[in-house]
């Protein structure tokens, strides 16, 4: 995992400043188009000061995954509820949700960003922990309702996981590069969810 | 839909040497880095002959796209089974599979290709066909086995084949982008189609 050497030494505010400042340009020209500049005409920063805290584009957007990274991570750890299920549909509409603002033009640098992932290690890490963060909070709630009998005991937490995972990769993906409504797959996946997990479900 | 002046007039055998071609440069290569000699030099043509057939990268990809499908639409067709149960299974079968001769190499561009999918018109309705006859093939199997009685009265089929759709997806994303092994997906989606749509199922 890259870690850029020059986010250590910056300060809180100027790291904000440029994680924001990358958080537009990728919003408005994409990852395949992003130049250094792009990102520094959207900071106080000049290309130069940039360029000291990041050697290069790549560095720059691997700490700009882990910025997000943090961010999703705050989100699941504030995912209330009273029960498994409920959480888990919390956790579901949380990994979901894709039309806060600039999520979605977000969303479509990221797809291109996964375009790279196969050769490009760096990236590839990060959005594993993506994937590795989503499919162990979905697990750790099954295993939960498991244990206290509001899911059926039969059910596997980790293929529960795993489907999860899948199916909201798959919506983002459908919805980004074809620019279909998949907001009936958040439906689907939650009522999938009921049917398969629930104790008492289909009686 | 860009439909290359070129390929119109070439022989079928140029056209096949030239996808051929397209085929391996692209799984070599990948779709960034690719560059018109380099499937020129993977056929007998020299790069003015492919010039004189396809413009552009762009429109040469938007044909292979193309050849893609029709080879697609060729492997759904030819699905068989006994009943809308065993074609549905099947059908994922088709869909899913991803380790045949050099189709993982062709994943990472396909990848790549629907990261370019919101910038690029063309390859969007490409892409969107795939999705279209996996969901209308999927669609079709559970209409039909609603009225045959073997499947449930009350299951929605463009609700599951929507659902199946996105987890295609998301599995080949997962696949690509993260290399992690997803054939536990074709599994899970097998007993989720089994569990909802099958009309004895869970008595």
């Amino acid at each position: 995992m890259s870690e850029s050497r020059g986010a250590d030494d910056a300060e809180p505010e100027t790291v904000e400043q440029i994680m924001r400042g990358t958080f537009e340009a990728l919003c408005e020209r994409g990852y395949a188009d992003l130049r250094m500049r792009d990102i520094a005409d959207r900071t106080d920063l000049s290309k130069s000061t940039l360029h000291y805290h990041f050697d290069s584009k790549h560095d720059l957007l691997v700490a700009f995954l882990e910025h997000l990274y943090d961010d999703f991570e705050a989100d699941v750890a504030e995912v209330a509820g009273e029960d498994p299920a409920q959480r888990l549909r919390e956790v579901v509409r949380t990994a979901y949700r894709g039309d806060d603002d600039g999520r979605e033009e977000l969303r479509v640098a990221i797809l291109e960003i996964e375009g790279q992932a196969p050769y490009d290690d760096d990236f590839r890490d990060c959005l594993r922990r993506f994937d590795r963060l989503l499919h162990d909070v979905v697990r750790s709630n099954v295993e939960e309702g498991k244990e206290t009998g509001q899911f059926r005991a039969d059910v596997d937490p980790d293929a529960v996981a795993t489907f999860v995972a899948t199916a909201l990769t798959g919506a983002h993906n459908r919805r980004v590069s074809l620019d279909v409504d998949t907001s009936d797959v958040e439906t689907l996946l939650l009522e999938y969810l009921d049917e398969r997990l629930l104790a008492d479900a289909g009686e």
